[in-house]
């Protein structure tokens, strides 16, 4: 499922860095991925996120973002995850304003699915 | 605790594959362990996310399954994660056919504990 | 935001092993980072998470610990995460008792945040 209700929350399914399909880039950020091409792909990401989420709510019930939990394929030594991962907070965040602003963590791994240099998942709050 | 119930909420802690107290595998998917012997870990990893949440519940109070998270030890290039992580995805569906469907996420990671290939975790909402 | 509240519960946000802005270790545990370092590190995310915590509810309120969710960076073939993690959850427990036990997951990272060798977020559950 891209998402699930219960209760008031909404949990989102991992997104990856697709548009039309097709991943915005593939590999490991420090090495075949800029920074900057990791930052385009952490928005994609936050984007999908929340179309994933427009699946079982309306986005305007979205009273506040709870969580971001974000996975950057990082190349040995990088560890500017949270300068890749800023980029989709800042979708949540002009999307929401204050209430936009969430909890997060940022972390490095080996791979992932498809070669996604990013890859991340979102909770929501929802008004009742 | 092999799980935790909070309101109507039980989340499990992260398991292995683990049948009689031994992994059914170890090392990483894409090298020393194949996609085969990865999606069986899988499968037994959700069964036994299964038992623990039914340490703090009983599992036909489950009304759904909200969450996936799996990590799967993953060699150098092996992108190939959610063609394992889906044979624990079929364990909810076959234990709770439609409502067991549940946003996931899927990540390569280093190294995971005693050297499994797999580790995962699940949120399942009860009914009242 | 360092944790965010909602309804019940307290989402922290990803905690590395920062005291006075430094961390106490930078590194993976295996190689350059001790397993008896990583533990350090551990404890420190641990006391971090309840002082974000703390900036969203008073830590009387915790009824109980629900879930730590720990990224150990791990040197190759390091596969005792939970030993590192053990750490952790000993401050939950010697908090809150019984009922700091959690659910956990403990799993090996290729790179955090600033080279950090732990990171971890919390969840907790408030009374009312």
């Amino acid at each position: 499922m891209p998402a699930v209700r219960v209760g008031s929350l909404v949990f989102t399914a991992g997104q990856l860095p697709l548009a039309d399909g097709e991943l915005l880039a593939v590999g490991h950020v420090g090495a075949d991925v800029t920074v900057e091409r990791g930052q385009e792909c952490a928005r994609m990401c936050a984007v999908n996120a929340l179309a994933a989420a427009s699946t079982v709510c309306d986005l305007d019930e979205v009273v506040r973002a709870v969580k971001l939990v974000a996975y950057v394929a990082s190349a040995p030594g990088f560890i500017a995850q949270p300068l890749v991962v800023d980029h989709a907070s800042e979708v949540l965040v002009v999307a929401y304003g204050e209430r936009g602003r969430h909890a997060r963590e940022a972390v490095g791994v080996a791979e992932l699915p498809k070669g996604a240099p990013v890859e991340l998942s979102i909770v929501l709050e929802l008004g009742r």
